[in-house]
């Protein structure tokens, strides 16, 4: 008969999960095993503490609709999103455009725009054009690469959060051309507060972080025989692009919008200029870290039916 | 600028919180971040995999109801509970009898009887007896001290799972006398499976546990100016007490139920004898691992009002 205490109690787990047939699900389980218990020791968790996160976790799964995803919401702000985003990236045989988070605000099935049209077709706003190409890792430009491009408004504002979620604005999809370059307008996005009225927004607020991302596009890029890239721009200046409370900034994606800028294929515009670089392809995986919450939503439901 | 790769990432999140006034808040969720950085590094965990748990966490959260409590069976199928409930106990200055879950089924307000009285009302099964003493560390009984008893009955039911849940059978609280000697009667009871119609139960299964509980008797003692012990009685001979799948069994909680015990109160009945013993206070907080769903879910509820 085995006595459990505080230390024997992680070999006696391992063990129950020795037989777990899928060597990988038995890897992460261990690890994830291991790291939770020492997080317990580490803090000499207190029975009123342990209650306190389950009550926590309880309320973050409740707070999650086909709307919400509170669950990501909490990732990406303990900074495990963009650290899994940091491993993939890392993964990669040839260097590539950083990853950043998809967010909770990418949809599948945007209107496909010619290269040159705006994709800010209710919105308003300082009207700004958006350039460059998309290269391998040689630099050379891949033709019909596909861009989706998505953005808030110059309120912060998506159009989920805006307007009947049936509409679309200010997101689309364009293709390069023969040299993979491309160019498109919209209108300059302002930076925005995360859902603070659930469960992961008391906790921002208590401990005293602003709630704030930066102004940013994101951008999913893929051509066929490349690595898909999930990533955004940072438009340098704003004042949270050093404190981004979901960790999607680095330094390699903050751009400038350059109100003269002779090689901009929009003379008339304050334009960005950015060249995406894509890695040849290596094993699967969509590396999306963020998802639809409707999906993960739909996703459980059909496991519990 | 800073550059947020797999390794500069953890640091960038505690900076953020690290402006939280509450300084056990602080202490919490800084080792929280680099346990939790540290397991999705040590697995390499890829965008896939991470939206796998997001899943997980999210019908973890949403299977969740008044009568159900499927994060702090997640937590007792990790045996992080077990590791909490040793971690309380090794907090107290004097010796105790070691705590074990106090599980989703225990229920307040259960009835009192008299020393002597059967908590079997409208069970039926094998009759035992259950006695010995309450003492202090030093061996001196406690008078007057409050033991709650609950257990499922002989199919492995607990009242809440087999009639309607306003009827209470299979648990009740006694005083013990002058002497700190207390003596019941009950059933035998069998052990059961967790729930394994939810998340969980998906879990469990694909690390190809059993799911089994063995047989055991809940109990809740307490005493003015003693630390309260939330424990159980497990009952030698049953298959699974080596494997008990919440980790709640150790060495010292293993009982016997002896045919002829000449110093059993019950003669004519097999007997449990066991003697519990109370630490002197110290400090505050429960020592309650596990709690009842219903108002877990209220507090959740109303935090989000």
């Amino acid at each position: 008969m085995r006595a459990i205490d505080e230390n024997t109690i992680t070999d006696a787990a391992l063990d129950q999960m020795s037989a777990t047939p899928n060597p990988r699900l038995k890897q992460i389980m261990e690890a994830a095993v291991r790291h939770l218990h020492a997080f317990a020791r580490e803090v000499d968790l207190t029975p009123d503490e342990w209650l306190d996160g389950i009550k926590f976790l309880t309320s973050v799964g409740q707070a999650c609709t086909a709307y919400r995803q509170e669950f990501v919401l909490l990732s990406d702000t303990l900074g495990l999103s963009s650290l899994v985003n940091s491993l993939h990236d890392h993964r990669a045989t040839e260097s590539s455009t950083k990853s950043s988070l998809l967010g909770p605000f990418y949809r599948q099935d945007s209107p496909t725009f010619e290269l040159g049209q705006s994709i800010a077709v209710k919105a308003h706003g300082l009207e700004i054009g958006i350039y460059g190409r998309i290269t391998d890792a040689t630099g050379k430009g891949i033709p019909h690469a596909s861009i989706e491009v998505w953005q808030p408004d110059e309120d912060g504002d998506y159009d989920l959060q805006k307007h009947d979620p049936k509409e679309m604005d200010l997101r689309g999809r364009f293709l390069t051309d023969n040299d993979g370059r491309y160019h498109l307008r919209s209108i300059r996005p302002l930076g925005y507060m995360i859902p603070m009225d659930g469960p992961v927004g008391d906790m921002i607020r208590a401990q005293r972080r602003h709630g704030y991302r930066p102004a940013h596009i994101h951008f999913l890029i893929g051509a066929s025989g490349y690595r898909e890239v999930v990533t955004a721009l940072y438009i340098s200046g704003d004042e949270h692009i050093e404190s981004d409370t979901v960790f999607g900034v680095t330094e390699s994606l903050v751009c400038e919008v350059r109100d003269k800028d002779s090689a901009s294929p929009f003379k008339e515009l304050p334009s960005i200029r950015f060249d995406f670089t894509l890695a040849a392809v290596k094993g699967a995986g969509s590396g999306r870290v963020g998802a639809d919450p409707s999906q993960i939503i739909k996703k459980t439901q059909a496991a519990a039916d």
